[in-house]
């Protein structure tokens, strides 16, 4: 049994990102922009409406506060404005999961704050303290092995570990980061066979060529490139097609 | 019995603008700026948690996105997108009212969208769906007769009017726009005089000189000039010792 | 003789929406978002490098500061605040321009400031004083008859009008306002025709079916659509086909 | 001979900080904020008018794009970015001097960015190349020692030195961080005294207790705290009975 999860709602006004109702029918949980990188109220809105029409989980996309730079500019945001400033996202987009009938029901961090959170304890601290002030029930997702997820552990958070398809891993079974060669693997039937070997053996091949061991119960999908969302089908349906199930975590 | 409501954490980053801590010692109900017009993160949950040791009821004092005009500026916001903005604000301050263990209580306009929603269906049907995609239960607090109130009594909100001791009345029972001569009263002992008037009796004395009925459940105290701290104090005090209740509407 | 515009550099960070090179090898002058409802400052320099490579005029497209609505809601921002914003505007692009090797030279308000400035003295002469404040002998791109052309020219600004060929007009020669049924000409062909209409003999057909006059000493073209800059190319082509001369406004 | 910079115009729209009509009476150069950290476009109007009236230099006080930190948050914005964000402030901002009767003569880093560049080459470069991007002439204002300088120093621009007389040096000659006890010299006496040190012996008293030798054109003086512009009188009149004579830098 797996999850697929994928980032949703990135436009912003006037700006259209990921193509959010086809993404919605591959996807079973739904990653939304809260605003702070990208997600204006309306488009969160409409985001939460069509996840619950469809049954897909919504969770809040949190990030640092920058939407010149899309949130993937690492920021030295103090602790407690950091945790004040997750708060606030999930609030603002548990507005609009209630009005569709349904809940948030995990988070996961963004861009720079995501990179950041795997290693940085002062902010995956931060990013928990943010969590637990809008919900101490709230499962945290992110990186296996990552800072995150042991600090939200250790808070007594759930916990939902994911692995990348469409990334290349070192053997220590971190991601290669982006700006090297071969971070991202671009072969589409590469990432359809690295999705199946994930879901069902829980292993992926390195970047050296040896298989490791990657723990996930989530994998993550991308949206916002040409083919993302063709591709993202066919990783289900094969998914499928190998017995695996495909559903949000429990 | 009457209401004190001022609006409160309005400051933003590096900005300070009113002296939170002292007004929640006077007033009743703090109209918490939600981050569109001022009112960080780390603000807002800072006066929710000193509202809520005083016992001081918050609500969500919701305004156009414009922080450099601090929400002054009339904006023609399409209704839908109107509407979602409104909820998005009061779903980042429950965040925080609920995590000092109490609840958003009531919904006030800010600066321009509050004098818009006087006169414009449009904009106050746009705020009442706000409100109600936040929480159908939700009070709104504004002008007797505004089309706001008006708008969200047919919708089925509760309503709350107020009444300003500090601005001129117009005969009609309308407030001297703020551009005009004696729009504001500023004599302390003018406005003191002017709040026990309207908390005992009901009435106002117009610019024109001639009294006339107003009828208001709260009145809105400002915090933002000098000594205006100081004068709430003394407003509070004169109704207390006129034998006027001051306590949180129901 | 006529000069095509048209909007261009209106992403903002991750975000993309015109297709800035095809379109600058169609166009004399580039109307260059300025940060305010679009533009981030790479963006800034990249585009007012490929204009000034490609010959292509620049002017800066000024805007209400709101990113969130595209520069599409009408603000009242005091005349003070908007002459000394729309004068930043203009510098930061002329920062950019320089740089290049080139100028700014003209200004057009974008969006909801475009539509105001028609008729609103006081917003126009706001936009005056902030290009004045920049540059006094900086021409001022606009409808004819508009308010804006009006001051401009009392000002002693030199300024060029502009007409729109996918516009309806009404027989008075203003333009049938979006929202109305045809208001917007999708017919390429029409588009086709009227531009040379327009060009060559000064006319367009009303909304009512009557040919009227219209000034216009620059075509304004749309890039943010579908389709839009091969339409653009086959207006040029035609243009030069019926024996216009494209090229800039003197 | 000694230069007096400070900090202004750093209020945005509603909220003021800096008290610069009372600054602009002391210093003979203006770090004027550019609307990235702080300082809308009027208030860099008039900051501008009245520097020029009382023959105060301008200088552009760039930032990271970030107003709800005041530019106080390290952030890793990638370099051709922040030479295009750092060159558009520096436009902006020569509109109003320039509508003034005067130029931009000067670029200081703000906040974040000032103490990052001490020691980061990269954002060193796109910082100069900034500035390169909008005149090539201007000087750079720094601490001794810093790549900032060193790298601006490489790119043939003019640089200028200061030193704080309210922080504490290490023996290196370095800043005690803000964090650290005694970073900051709170005693008025003292800072009067280190500032004549600084300016007629270009020394200063170490942490330690030891002397060190520190080079500086300028003398940076605070002016967002109480009792902040009365202690720049101070040191000026000090600096003036002294024999210092205190002028801009050429």
């Amino acid at each position: 049994m797996i999850d697929l999860n994928a980032d949703l709602g990135e436009g912003f006004g006037r700006w259209e990102l990921t193509d959010d109702e086809r993404l919605l029918s591959v996807v079973t949980s739904a990653n939304v922009a809260c605003g702070f990188h990208a997600g204006d109220a309306a488009t969160m809105r409409r985001v939460c409406e069509l996840a619950a029409e469809r049954g897909v989980r919504i969770g809040a996309q949190v990030s640092y506060r920058d939407l010149a730079g899309f949130g993937r500019r690492a920021m030295d945001v103090p602790p407690a404005e950091l945790a004040a400033e997750v708060a606030y996202q999930i609030g603002a987009l548990e507005v609009f999961a209630r009005a569709a009938g349904t809940r948030v029901s995990y988070v996961k961090p963004h861009g720079a704050l995501y990179n950041r959170v795997v290693h940085d304890e002062g902010q995956a601290g931060a990013v928990v303290d943010g969590v637990r002030l809008a919900d101490a029930s709230l499962p945290v997702l992110g990186l296996p092995g990552s800072r995150l997820l042991e600090v939200a552990e250790k808070a007594g958070l759930p916990v939902v570990t994911e692995a990348f398809a469409d990334r290349a891993y070192t053997e220590e079974g971190t991601l290669v980061p982006r700006g090297e060669d071969g971070a991202v693997v671009t072969d589409p039937d590469a990432v359809v066979e690295r999705s199946v070997n994930l879901a069902r053996l829980g292993v992926v091949d390195a970047h050296s060529g040896r298989r490791i061991p990657v723990r996930a119960r989530s994998l993550c999908l991308h949206g916002d490139t040409p083919g993302a969302v063709e591709l993202a089908r066919r990783v289900r349906s094969r998914l499928e097609a190998s017995g695996v199930r495909v559903a949000a975590f429990a």
